[in-house]
């Protein structure tokens, strides 16, 4: 998908809204254990439940392969479902790969090829060579880690060199070297509201995408306020907030509501941006 | 498996030969092609071959994801045949996985309870809470990316702070609060021979897993020279220089002899160590 396609889509649905599918067994509604694929089967009443409030779905791929090779099937099946019922949504598989280059070559044809979702989130360690083997693809996305939302992102992405960069704004800098605005966006946690200055410093326009609004506590108002873009330049994630919001019968009807609150609390920040 | 059990069978077999799983169906022999498993079938006759040489085995999950549910079967296959036929070498998951901690641990769940390997590796970005979920298994050992043997960990971890520590050195450190000799060790690459010196300062009995050795250029000599310690505390990996020394169908032979040649390299270190 291209940057225009995603923009328009946003504009669209006045949404910038990613829904997180954590889809955890263990989390589920009861009766769905019934199901032949109870991760598939809550997915899909999920996606069609939330699909008119948001313009992106990111499974993460530690609860797929948790379940072995049937979570794995899981994954394969929704990501089909995805681009076969709602193409104009914006996947992201949440794998945060990276290793030396011709290793994160196969993770790049594994993502980008065979199971063809739009991006994968990526972790910048290793560097250069790790990450632009997956910039080589068109209409396909990096998302590197930057400024995560959790506590631990505190232990080294705040290092300062010498010069007084910190390390989340290196990698932002020399990523943005290996690629653009149109195959590159920034994971920048919501818990880092006053940070989003200094990542919109650095990376003016890049799409960020935010987790972290909602069980994690960042607040979607300081993100749009410090965050937002003319082109909106924000995908914001909510997992647990919306998907596990009832664990009744009800859980898709309640997961939608979920979602439009805040497709209407963002469609209220589209409206208020003043750039 | 504990320390003192891995350090008994580098004793004993006079090997701290780690050998690479990277398994690639473009590269392995083409007459395996006609079996039902090729990815295994290469993988058993390389194990079968090589485990009189070496104390450990490292599939990178990369080459296995990349041929779908077909090459996570095969992965799985290949972790219970070392199990049944080899228990007493050491397996690494080689995934260089890491998140925040609720999903830092269902990684856990899946590498150390369902796979039941020994060892992850993991990328340190995200700090504390995506690394200690590994650390509550006994027996079970984080592999924490420290100094990698790409060009790319040029790019962020030699990056120093006010203070002149390096991020490598930083990320050990801080980890050694995490975890233990017994528990934790770090990637190293081989290609950075005068570094082992400084890693040694920093963590000088850790167990350190060095890619690097062969195809990537690195000297076994000088990391033994400048990394070896009283109970060795390295895992030396090759990988390609081994596994597809051969493509022919003596491909198991051959693996078997250049394992043997290193193994032999690795005695003569292991007797001159001066301490």
């Amino acid at each position: 998908m291209t940057r225009q396609e995603l923009i328009a889509q946003i504009k669209e649905k006045q949404s910038f809204l990613c829904v997180g599918l954590d889809t955890d067994l263990k989390k589920i509604p009861q009766h769905l254990l019934a199901d032949e694929d109870p991760l598939f089967a809550f997915n899909r009443a999920i996606i069609d439940a939330t699909a008119p409030y948001c313009v992106s779905y990111k499974p993460n791929l530690a609860f797929y392969e948790a379940f072995g090779i049937k979570g794995m099937i899981a994954f394969e099946k929704t990501v089909r479902y995805l681009k076969e019922h709602y193409p104009k949504h914006f996947i992201i598989a949440d794998a945060k790969r990276g290793d030396i280059g011709n290793t994160s070559a196969m993770y790049a044809r594994t993502f980008f090829e065979e199971y063809d979702v739009d991006s994968l989130t990526v972790a910048p360690y290793m560097g250069e060579d790790s990450v632009t083997p997956f910039l080589g693809y068109a209409g396909k996305w990096v998302i590197l880690l930057a400024l995560t939302s959790n506590k631990g992102s505190m232990d080294f992405q705040l290092i300062e060199d010498r010069e007084g960069e910190r390390l989340f704004e290196k990698v932002i800098r020399k990523s943005q070297q290996w690629g653009t605005d149109d195959n590159l966006m920034y994971v920048v946690g919501a818990t880092r509201g006053e940070l989003f200055k200094d990542i919109r410093r650095v990376a003016p326009k890049a799409f960020l995408l935010v987790p972290g609004v909602g069980a994690q506590g960042g607040s979607l108002q300081e993100v749009c306020r410090y965050g937002m873009t003319l082109d909106c330049g924000l995908l914001v994630n909510s997992s647990r907030g919306i998907i596990y919001a009832s664990s009744g019968t009800d859980f898709a009807e309640v997961a939608g509501e979920k979602a439009y609150e805040l497709q209407q609390q963002m469609a209220l920040e589209l409206a208020n941006y003043k750039g």
